[in-house]
């Protein structure tokens, strides 16, 4: 029951914990917590490099989806108003817990505000005190696009190098560059109803060693790409694609539709693709197969990773990525972060931690902190 | 789907969101959370008054409470181990969104850490955006006694002067304030297994106008005592008080028992007591009465508050508040936090939130921000 049952993992270096002193802790080392901030983020993805953050990234999800057994799994937990959800992603490997604050508010654009704003947290299992706080909005858009590459690069045709991306919303460059530097995409042909936002990403995309087009529909857009992203945010049953616009050994990440309520592919599409989820509960209630029987097979992803399950089957065969975002991304994610943030530097100390010197006498700090005052 | 949807509540002042400029935002103000730290919320506790503090979110409390059912209502995720548990409180009223984190971790003690430690957020429902962060650990010893002592006016004979508590740790001093400023509470009987715990609880009341005594056991300290506080921290079947213990219109706050397996109370006490509880999903898991048959009755104490149940049937009776602490009474303390923290000026603005000046441009900004470096 005390700190001698530490897991051994914890001295090895692998957790932001190591970054604080262990032992008989110091009063104020023990109450600051890394945090993070947009800037620091940022910050840190200039110095690691965006493609190196993204592959990075993909590999720590392609290890936690390897050891996918290891970890606590459940569904999020999420609360729904007629405008959007706030949702929180926990997990644990055991060693390690890490959680996601995340909103989905499609309203938000029209008033300025991010459509999806995120921010987590990683902590201690043998404590339970935080070890990493971070903003999570610019690392989700990293993981989620990681995410979409690993899995293509596991089930899209190996010579896909033309990409439609569907919605070029805030997502759409991130998964554009996850593509180039994971699975050699090429090309990008993108769509929106909303042309500026197709104009921003191409634009965004100039400095690029890609080929970018804008299309005046998506009929247009998906002509010759061998990988059809979709990442738009309404918060509906919509009809992206429908059945005629997708030939055979395509590779369809859907990423948009995440929610109850929220799909963007026709259900004849997915009647025809062999269907690659996360974590199947979650998916049946939140992604495109939300419109199937319930008994519709899938296969998850981990399986495909740690080479238990069959990816593609054929070059005719249609992939679908239905894409919701699982809690043990995140945990990827941090545990990437908290690494990358101790190498950098760019963190700053958060006094998140009531940390009395003697640990019943929380009564005795407020006492002194008045008599400070 | 816009923002012109956002419930009027809103505008009226109530939440920590008039504290952030409305209409289209600012770049710089939405991307900033108010944080309270803990030396914030030590400096905010000095300046409002503890006695004051404490009876401020009794009475938040207490109104939420009457509004039960307008609620979003979540038994708590729990992550277990073998050391501790990590929780996630969400909860909701349709205006505004609140969790908290929570650890407890009955070993740290040994290791100079906390037991418990907490820190919670506010969320504007309308867009997901954070309102509020801050530190809880200190907050929830301030809720926790709050919500003791609420229960206790309802519940406890009125002319009750005495309390014992057994088990002297972190909350204890807490208890014995709000039980003094609420409940009119004068003598102060302790008993802890370690006694050095007693004196430090005494020491720090020393100065307060009630009578303490510390004792030899608990059969001791209870003699007299017309309220007995149980909150001890070991993660076990224990029992602290036995039957023989515990005389008629007796009421008990046990506080302690809040976890699988982590019980203070013998059942044949619960067998002679009504039974009172916060919500009963989580506290059939929870508190002491999951050593009872599910099916035994018990009463869910905003009935009491809202007057829709009894509490008290006469002076005969023993009570128990099996208290195991709800997401609402943090969603309370953090409402009434909020309004202190803008009313002091205690709090920091925290770059939380990414907001780039066009919201799908989320690229955009991460790359001029690489540019300025």
């Amino acid at each position: 029951m005390t700190l001698m049952n530490r897991p051994a993992a914890h001295s090895a270096g692998q957790s932001a914990a190591s970054a604080l002193p262990r032992g008989i802790p110091e009063a104020s080392a023990q109450a600051m917590v890394p945090f993070v901030d947009v800037a620091r983020m940022m910050q840190i993805i200039h110095a690691v490099g965006l493609d190196e953050m993204i592959r990075g990234i993909a590999g720590a999800i392609g290890e936690d989806f390897e050891r996918w057994e290891q970890f606590d799994k459940v569904a999020r937990v999420a609360s729904h108003s007629e405008v959007g959800v706030i949702e929180l992603m926990p997990t644990s490997d055991g060693t390690l817990y890490g959680f996601k604050y995340v909103n989905g508010h499609p309203g938000n654009t029209a008033a300025g505000l991010q459509t999806v704003t995120a921010f987590g947290l990683l902590a201690d299992v043998a404590t339970g005190y935080p070890v990493l706080l971070t903003e999570m909005t610019v690392l989700t858009a990293l993981r989620t696009a990681a995410m979409s590459a690993l899995a293509a690069r596991h089930l899209a045709p190996p010579d896909a190098r033309s990409m439609a991306i569907i919605g070029n919303g805030a997502q759409c460059e991130f998964q554009a560059r996850a593509f180039a530097a994971i699975c050699g995409i090429e090309e990008i042909r993108l769509y929106d109803i909303d042309r500026s936002a197709s104009e921003k990403a191409a634009r965004n995309l100039a400095d690029q060693p890609l080929r970018v087009s804008i299309h005046d529909s998506a009929q247009e857009a998906v002509e010759g790409a061998q990988i059809i992203t979709t990442c738009t945010a309404d918060k509906a049953y919509a009809t992206i694609l429908t059945d005629n616009m997708i030939g055979a050994g395509v590779h369809l990440n859907a990423v948009g539709g995440d929610c109850p309520g929220k799909t963007e592919l026709h259900r004849d599409i997915l009647h025809r693709a062999g269907i690659f989820v996360e974590y199947t509960p979650q998916t049946r209630v939140e992604g495109e197969i939300q419109q199937l029987d319930p008994a519709h097979p899938v296969t998850e992803l981990w399986e495909v990773i740690a080479g238990t399950a069959r990816g593609r089957s054929g070059p005719e065969e249609i992939t679908l990525f239905d894409s919701v975002g699982f809690a043990i991304e995140d945990f990827s994610a941090l545990r990437y972060l908290s690494r990358k943030a101790r190498e950098t530097g760019f963190f700053v100390p958060l006094d998140l931690l009531a940390d009395p010197d003697e640990p019943r006498d929380l009564y005795g700090m407020l006492q002194r902190a008045g008599g400070k005052a």
